[in-house]
């Protein structure tokens, strides 16, 4: 697996996640993946299930801002992130967003794991409300 | 799976860690543990593998230093650092070290897996080297 095609599809996932892009999160993702989010609740899988999935998270005015470097192992990629959440207006939410100003946050960390065609076939996401929940 | 003990024994390995203590780090593992570092080398199985791991490692002059926040999602932690490589003196090795001086840096992310007796039963390792490490 290429380790830039993995990285760019971690890119793409914040850039399409932070314009409301569901349905271009969603094609990051292989046709019978799976996304476990937060583990361990019951993964979501296959196209329609994860495009609802993110239909509905981009609708939660969440901004997702990237802590530190994406790392490569084999072929996964794992990433640290804040979840912005519920500090959006309007017209920030239209194109870009270089300072969000949640009122909640959430610290997560991702893994994907890929195909060899650059697809993901697994997610699964790290964090806790209890744990990694706060206000701002 | 108890939130505080997770955390703690996360503290704990970047604690024990970053005084050379091989065997405190050890001693966060189930005896039959496996670790993967990094995915997707064979992974190093049992107390003695395991030892014998991190008592190389701990020669290699380096600091963690976590990156954000403890992850927690269930029986699993997840949690970003960077390894700070080369830059110890035999002084600075003794007891704390603030500002780590590496040359290298390494930016990794680790997971636990945690059983009901609270110790790590799989810890998994992201990172490559063509990606993830930098000199300072």
């Amino acid at each position: 697996m290429d380790h830039q095609k993995m990285l760019d599809a971690v890119q793409a996932y914040f850039d399409r996640f932070n314009v409301q892009d569901a349905e271009g999160v969603a094609d990051l993702y292989a046709d019978d993946a799976t996304v476990t989010d937060p583990y361990p609740t019951e993964p979501k899988t296959g196209r329609d299930a994860i495009l609802a999935f993110y239909t509905a998270a981009v609708k939660s005015n969440s901004i997702l801002e990237q802590q530190g470097s994406t790392r490569i192992a084999g072929n996964r990629a794992a990433f640290a992130f804040t979840v912005h959440i519920g500090g959006l207006s309007s017209e920030s939410k239209a194109v870009e967003v270089d300072l969000p100003m949640g009122k909640m946050q959430i610290d997560v960390i991702d893994t994907f794991e890929f195909n060899e065609d650059g697809k993901v076939t697994a997610m699964t996401a790290y964090w806790d409300p209890a744990v990694n929940l706060r206000r701002e």
